[in-house]
């Protein structure tokens, strides 16, 4: 993999420019457009103020770190088998693990492009939209998905070189693995449910 | 596990009455009722008798037959290593695989009791219904999911013994787990998509 350190540097980029969009972004909004509301009875625009500042720092922002993560997540993997003299890409954990980036990557191109810049047109964004929630979706469920798989390979390695099946370790990699499906099942839940409204802040449903 | 020969008996007694509750619904539906039809002109009635047929036969009997194969399936695991001297439970897969089975079958259990026999109010019906579907959804991915977890687990064992890493076997097995993964997904997504129209028979979207 020659693209090692590239991908290491390029992500020192990606987080200064991130951090410099997320202050630029809240400083627009909160110095010149007046700030954030979540509701408000004399200025509508505080609530349309919200709606760049977290798609920027939420999908783009995150999203794009997410991603970036993700590459140097994967390129530790083959740097440490390169090493080691272990094989390569030939379990499903790692079979779906690059589709899973390939296709999260696909996914973030699509969006930047056709919601942020340059754009598309109104008719292909409104479009867009469910398919790229429905996509959105299912990538996230294969990669909490591929976590489990990860997370159950190291340890039958780690088990079939000799730690205990009942030990300390292999029940917090287990239980690891079940606080990371908790948790993707809960961002899904999220997802689905309702905003909360004027009337009712406390209501959520499908 | 001392229920395991009830379990092999019961689902000999689950087929018989699996397939007497198929033969008697559609032969109640077709030859009393006047038959099934997906489009009707002159009798609309025919439209509804699809209704308890597929959510007999559907939900209910091959709903049922997956819990049985499933805990067949599941004991024949612990069969196997109680016979071998190979620990139980211990690894991922296990923990989810008894999680997933214990709410498969409080899903099906409250959706006989609810939705068939004796059945709920109206209002809980109506109320039941969207968590039932989130919640089916969500077990049928954890389903999906660990059984690729299961194909890992054993393609890791077997490769540690020495089967080739690259091999027919070992291709076979991944692209398996892919294919599940694929099939698991269609069927989400068939779940989400509209029926056809009259005017439409070929559109589905989201």
């Amino acid at each position: 993999m020659g693209l090692a350190i590239n991908a290491v540097h390029l992500s020192y980029v990606v987080h200064v420019l991130g951090v410099a969009g997320a202050v630029m972004v809240l400083f627009w909004n909160i110095y010149f457009r007046g700030g954030l509301a979540w509701s408000s009875s004399t200025n509508k625009n505080l609530i349309f103020n919200v709606h760049p500042v977290l798609m920027l720092i939420g999908l783009v922002i995150m999203g794009g770190e997410a991603l970036v993560l993700g590459i140097i997540g994967i390129y530790m993997a083959f740097k440490n088998h390169n090493e080691s003299g272990i094989a390569n890409l030939y379990s499903l954990h790692s079979w779906i693990g690059i589709g899973v980036i390939v296709l999260y990557g696909v996914q973030w191109i699509y969006g930047f492009l056709v919601f942020f810049y340059p754009g598309g047109s109104g008719e292909l964004r409104k479009e867009s939209v469910p398919w790229h929630v429905l996509f959105g979706m299912f990538i996230y469920i294969l990669v909490v998905a591929n976590s489990a798989l990860g997370f159950l390979e190291k340890l039958t390695f780690l088990e079939s070189s000799g730690i205990e099946k009942y030990g300390s370790e292999a029940f917090l990699v287990n239980f690891t693995a079940i606080v990371a499906i908790l948790y993707g099942t809960f961002v899904l839940l999220t997802a689905l449910s309702r905003a909360p409204t004027e009337d009712n802040h406390h209501y959520s449903a499908i």
